[in-house]
């Protein structure tokens, strides 16, 4: 029974081999012939299919619309905005050769896509009327990353990037905030991580922003993973591409801007989240399949009765699949817990006799005993319980991994012997946070609040705000 | 009024030229500054969600799982099948440079995933157990083609691949066969193309496949588009790629193995099936809005009656928006015909006083006055009538330009006088069919069906089968 638990390293005793068991043994991915790129197999992208389908209605209840960009910039494109170019263009892969013969300019596979989205914008806005333009791209971007890992790092990665143009600031600034919101109820909601939200600082911030607002999620390890970002422009952009429109006055403006994404690391974080020594745990409301049925013995009226529950789930909308293989119920409940389906359903002879099945919940593996007639609402029930015992547990290890710091000794200390966050005063300097970076390894996850009369924790010069720094993926 | 509608090239004076003001004023594409490549704006992409919403779940309901390979090709993992390397290294474009740093080897943009897909299953099929495997991935290829049009030709392409591997030769054939079938059923009825289904000869068969079959559409003009391809393999790349997997009978044995594949050159077809010189025609049951709602005047009371009508017609399934621009009503009508939107309907003081609306129907322009009551009944069959409307008419034409002969004169000169797919006994040798494009342009469509005792319209020996040839896209 237990051989393919077995396989899985234990969390506490090497979480980054745990991790990259969990990816393998749960079928989520494979590693490719291509050094950086991972495959995504079906039980991983059904995953992402989940998220796909919530996101995109929510950005499309918010007025989004979908559309599809080219996916290489020419170098001379890409030049254009200044800081843009310091960010991207050292993790660029570049196209230099098509049809047989060199290229004239080389192209970079789109690492983000602002530039292409200008360079379209520029085209088509010409009037306030043509304002707010909404949209959304869900693609594969790449970025030549030296070490990857599944879903965290990886040269290709799937996600989906909003730009927008806005004819006021003020509207534009609602526009980040409003993206964020999405991203992080969806992420508390449907992902059960209890996600941290707030401004990232000068250092930190997207490369061309104004201002960078980022979703932090912790992992197991105490570990930051940064899950998603909406940026502010303002009219950086507008400006070096020459953007403008004629607003209600008559006069030309250069119009605000922003854009946000997600990725594939969402999965990354859901693994790193919630998963155990068993395997993968999902939340049921992302799990590709809820229930997985387990017939116990060849009895035809046991399968029969099998295909009945299976029917009955799937018109109550509860996603459930048949484990029909011919492999042993010890192996098929181990395997079940591996793949991290929230509640297993387990029918056996004496079961179907007493008219009643098992069913054994994921996250905290306890057995249920249930009448044939409550299955539906005790299933119900049970996913509900799920879904808020996973968000409850992860609250709670997070908040144990929270601490507070005012000396910058103790600090370091901290940061050596204790994973987690630390919140400290801090004066917002580029050079002072290199400095922490250089002296501790923690970086900057994101600005708490703004501070008066307070001393930054390294520099001892007035601090700008309380703000979290942690270690990250 | 007809400002927009007068930009439109005539379909009958320049059909190329009507065909890029389609696409342009319609708002389904926009250049880039990529050469080659072009930007899908919402419209358009609006189009290919719907398409594949409806293929997808076709392909899910027939047992497929979508997922996710790399898009770069090492150079030597696209050199293992020599035929396969052949048809599409001339077109490849390739990735030199990584993270400012040369590649050890050069890597292609995938310009389809055969060789990915082997590289996997080699490494996941062990036993028959294993099998079928039916995987789909929807993703973007790169094509480096010289001269390019929106749709039909570009650099990059949307585009959906199965790719499946099989126990038995019986039932790769099957599943070669099943999704071809659901292409042209989605062709038929969905977007409303009375296509022609069959198999390609050997020079036109895919690169590395033992068949080809395929959806053949013929445009406005007589020529004909490739609509959609199902290859069956063999087990030919299974020997190269060395996967292998134990039958029941515990023998090492080779899998055989399909692809299958529809691109956004889907949207070229509507186009130059359906529309027209005031714009794009659309079938219904694929365009993103199916009814454009227009208020005549501000009247508050028309634009409540309208939000109503929206919503009610929301209610019911049928897509809607409602036009609140400042444009004139006449420059509204222009625009709707030019979008395509299957009805519009049209409200001003009059209609609203009588209790009734105005619905103008975009394949014939023919008005209709309805009572409010009969709001959603009319609209509803109206909608039906559209769309096969719109079938009948394309295969009435389509019947129109078929032509048959048996005289390599005649042909010759049917080829060049008369646009459309010509039936001819023929020999089935590539060198013969070489000919055939050099005296002609024209190129093999379809097999029709096998014949005996008749001859090869050109090289008068043995015919194989019945055959159409036609111009090509």
């Amino acid at each position: 029974m237990a051989e393919l638990v077995k396989e899985i390293t234990s969390r506490d005793v090497d979480f980054a081999t745990w991790y990259t068991d969990i990816c393998r043994k749960a079928d989520l991915v494979d590693y490719s012939s291509i050094k950086g790129s991972m495959i995504i197999r079906p039980y991983g992208y059904a995953i992402w299919e989940n998220m796909v389908k919530v996101l995109d209605n929510e950005f499309k209840k918010t007025g989004h619309m979908n559309l599809q960009m080219p996916m290489f910039i020419p170098e001379s494109l890409l030049n254009i905005e200044k800081e843009h170019v310091k960010g991207f263009a050292p993790e660029a892969a570049w196209v230099t050769i098509g049809g047989n013969e060199p290229l004239e300019e080389r192209m970079c596979v789109r690492p983000t896509s602002e530039v292409l989205f200008c360079d379209h914008f520029k085209k088509i806005i010409k009037s306030y009327r043509d304002l707010p333009i909404l949209y959304n791209q869900w693609c594969t971007i790449v970025r030549w990353e030296k070490t990857t890992r599944p879903f965290l790092r990886t040269r290709e990665i799937l996600w989906q990037e909003g730009h927008t143009m806005h004819a006021t600031e003020q509207e534009a600034r609602e526009e980040t905030k409003r993206m964020l919101k999405i991203y992080e109820e969806f992420q508390r909601n449907y992902l059960a991580l209890p996600v941290i939200v707030g401004k990232k600082t000068e250092k930190e911030k997207f490369a061309g922003a104004i201002e960078t607002y980022t979703i932090e999620a912790m992992m197991y390890d105490g570990v930051a993973l940064q899950n998603g970002t909406s940026h502010y422009f303002g009219n950086n952009f507008s400006k070096v591409f020459g953007i403008e429109f004629l607003n209600k006055e008559q006069k030309l403006e250069h119009p605000y801007q922003t854009s946000w994404g997600v990725t594939t690391r969402m999965i990354g974080a859901l693994i790193m989240t919630h998963s155990d020594d068993n395997g993968l745990v999902l939340p049921p409301k992302i799990a590709p399949i809820q229930v997985n049925l387990i017939p116990i013995g060849k009895d035809e009226k046991i399968l029969k009765e099998m295909e009945k529950i299976s029917l009955l789930l799937q018109e109550n909308d509860i996603t459930n699949s048949i484990d029909l293989s011919d492999k042993s119920p010890g192996f098929k409940f181990a395997e079940s817990e591996v793949k991290g389906y929230p509640i297993r359903l387990e029918l056996g002879k004496r079961d179907w006799e007493a008219h009643q099945v098992t069913l054994v919940r994921r996250d905290t593996l306890e057995k249920v005993v249930v009448a044939n007639d409550k299955i539906i609402y005790t299933i119900q029930t049970l996913l509900e319980d799920i879904q808020q015992n996973l968000y409850n547990r992860a609250l709670k290890r997070r908040n144990s991994m929270l601490y507070k710091s005012s000396n910058y000794e103790e600090f370091k200390n901290l940061a050596e012997t204790k994973p987690g966050f630390i919140e400290v005063n801090f004066c917002g300097e580029i050079d002072c946070e290199d400095q922490i970076k250089k002296e501790t390894g923690l970086k900057s996850r994101c600005i708490i609040q703004p501070v008066k009369n307070e001393k930054c924790i390294r520099c001892g010069k007035q601090a700008k705000y309380k703000i979290y720094f942690g270690k990250q993926y």
